[in-house]
């Protein structure tokens, strides 16, 4: 397609999308339900035909080159559609937020004023690799009562496309129109460039993928975009700590995980207590193969510790290395996070009730906690029933998003032939 | 100031107001509430001068020959300056949302999981003319906690600035930082561009006058903006309706005040009644003075009618202007508003409950009413204690917006040397 056929395309794909989505905000939860239903069930009895799908792209992928971790990242299981089908139904189960009204009170002018939760409307998927995004992206925009495009990686169109034509079923099976979940068929980025400035037609925005995409995206969109850039998350073991608290979780926040945006990358502590907990916790950290990059002082207490530079206080390691640096309290600790941290995570460490609450007041991250570790930061942990991902802005979305960020809330006033004097 | 020097000068002004709003972040309410206080007794006391400095700027108006309405929102009266006085005193009285921890729930790995009520951070405010959004904007973005960067008129540089002595006088007096609300200086159209893009230290776009300015801003702001851009908003007297709230509330949202963005601009009736209500009603408006255009069947009943054309149901009048369009029934207005509607306020005149319970939920509109004149969007009607502005965005703000659309929510959690499994 040329530029010109590619943007007449996409402006067909979110009329449609604009339409259908007016239909799925007054669905019924239980038609959403048998959709999600239908989907789940379609996907596990087409087991066959998505592996055969997938290996076609797995194929091309190996014969384009592609890197071995992208190939990991795109390869179908038989576990990892048990996984897709099992992820549906549980988006089926949760509560159905739409429609909920909340806060309705009787003003002084008469009229009673509350709030009614609704969809977003149009929410642009753009991913990489990952098929199964097809469907999880999809059941929760669905549920939340909105329409969706998705724009999956050019690696994964054979997957997508064989998933896509599952979720169709279910939406037809249900009464529900075809076109509320669409994929965008053609692998030209002009497309993208499309989907992410179209304000007419898509509400909101949710990149799934590496920092170069998100990048890319964030930069480029004229729709707002539910994202996180890094995650520089933060450890903070203050004067008085627990040691056991703060060598559990100072273990747990960096080896838990090494590739997930909320581990932890900088461990800071109180000089006080740094030559009590830095060497059982190093030692725990070296044994497991974590390459330690520290300042001074603590290469002063472990002589296993490479030379911190100013970047390093900058990197997200995604990696079994980190940042330690000593600190003189508090307040100096507060001060790194703000400088160097990306507002998604930071734990302190402390028995200290004062220092406790001024921690949780004055870090300006997405989650911050105390004696916890950073990677509790998730949907599912937080009791959300879900995740689309997690926001580090601080606009409409604040750390990991569930079904909510997908909605907004409008103003309903009911009155009996109220005016306004 | 050159370019370069512009750019410096605005990052200068940004990273002051970032480390401000680090303090302000934290400052108690007593301490936001006294700056307040000090900021509505400097205003009072020194009346004469921001008469004095106010009439310069009418002057320089006057001599460089903009136009009478301009002139009219620039020019500060005693009446106007009490005001700011007394807006700054009620905004000292509103609850402080910061700090606010809700929902602090356990969840089964043990861990508390809630919110904490922050401060967005960094507000921009660029206005027009008006001279009282200096004190009124700058109270609101203070008493949610953050620090503003104010950039208001050329044509009221001088009523800014001696408004903005006053409001340093009260951050100084209450122990806050002055760089808690600054100020900006050039009048060069380069700083807005600086302004509206500068994302490292500014959180949050509030531009405050006329649709052009709102335009230009949303179109080039790299940062998110609280606007709305239109009101055409709509009444649609549905059969059955009670004649005589349907009368009462079509003239109150049509005439109450014809410039205002909750304005009735479009009425819309259900066939069935247009017989019954449109002669006593158009007799209102034509007594009143406000012009009808209307379709076939409209001008069929109505004879001093003119005819509306496709682009008077897109036309947001701000005057005495009605359109007026006789429809079929709810699934035509519903699709009327969805077409032509700018999602501000729209309401039903209606006695059916199936059909209320429908507008409600279909209307995708920021706020949407029953039996209840469009007038009362508002954010002291909706008892918010306050209005930044109205936004027609979806996300994050919807609808009037007060001291909460100023704020977000982090998530917070408390632990016990909790790890996650």
């Amino acid at each position: 397609m040329d530029i010109i056929d590619i943007k007449t395309y996409m402006q067909s794909i979110g009329r449609e999308a604009r339409s259908a989505s007016r239909l799925v905000a007054r669905a019924e939860t239980a038609s959403k339900n048998q959709a999600l239903a239908i989907m789940a069930m379609a996907i596990q009895r087409d087991e066959q035909e998505l592996l055969v799908a997938n290996a076609k792209d797995v194929e091309n992928a190996k014969t384009r080159g592609l890197d071995t971790a992208l190939i990991d990242r795109l390869t179908l299981t038989s576990k990892g559609i048990a996984g897709m089908a099992e992820g549906l139904l549980q988006i089926a189960a949760l509560a159905d937020p739409i429609g909920e009204i909340s806060d309705l009170s009787f003003r002084p002018a008469g009229i009673q004023v509350g709030k009614m939760r609704v969809p977003l409307g149009v929410v642009g998927i753009i991913y990489e690799a990952r098929p199964n995004v097809t469907a999880d992206a999809a059941g929760l925009c669905l549920k939340a009562g909105n329409a969706a495009i998705l724009r999956g990686g050019s690696e994964a169109i054979h997957s997508n496309q064989a998933i896509a034509a599952c979720v169709k079923e279910g939406l037809k099976a249900a009464g529900l129109p075809e076109t509320a979940i669409q994929v965008i068929e053609t692998t030209d980025r002009a497309a993208v460039g499309e989907l992410i400035t179209m304000k007419e037609f898509v509400d909101v925005i949710v990149p799934r993928g590496g920092k170069g995409l998100i990048e890319r995206i964030s930069d480029e969109a004229r729709i707002p975009v539910i994202k996180h850039l890094h995650g520089i998350c933060h450890v903070y073991i203050d004067e008085g700590a627990d040691l056991d608290k703060a060598i559990r979780i100072a273990d747990n926040a960096k080896t838990q995980r090494y590739g997930t945006c909320n581990t932890m990358e900088t461990l800071l502590v109180h000089e006080a207590i740094a030559r009590e907990v830095l060497p059982p916790l190093c030692k725990i950290y070296l044994d497991k193969g974590v390459e330690l990059r520290g300042d001074a002082p603590s290469r002063a207490i472990i002589a296993q510790m490479n030379e911190a530079v100013e970047e390093d206080w900058h990197t997200e390691y995604l990696a079994p290395i980190l940042s330690v640096r000593v600190v003189s309290g508090l307040d100096q600790a507060i001060e790194h996070i703000a400088v160097y941290g990306s507002q998604h995570t930071d734990s302190i460490i402390t028995e200290d009730y004062s220092r406790a609450r001024r921690f949780l007041r004055e870090v300006d991250s997405s989650s911050v906690m105390v004696n916890a570790s950073t990677r509790f930061a998730d949907g599912f942990e937080y009791g959300l029933g879900a995740e689309i991902g997690i926001s580090t802005d601080k606009i409409h979305a604040r750390g990991p998003v569930g079904l909510e960020g997908l909605t907004s809330q409008k103003f309903i006033v009911l009155g009996d032939g109220h005016i306004r004097q």
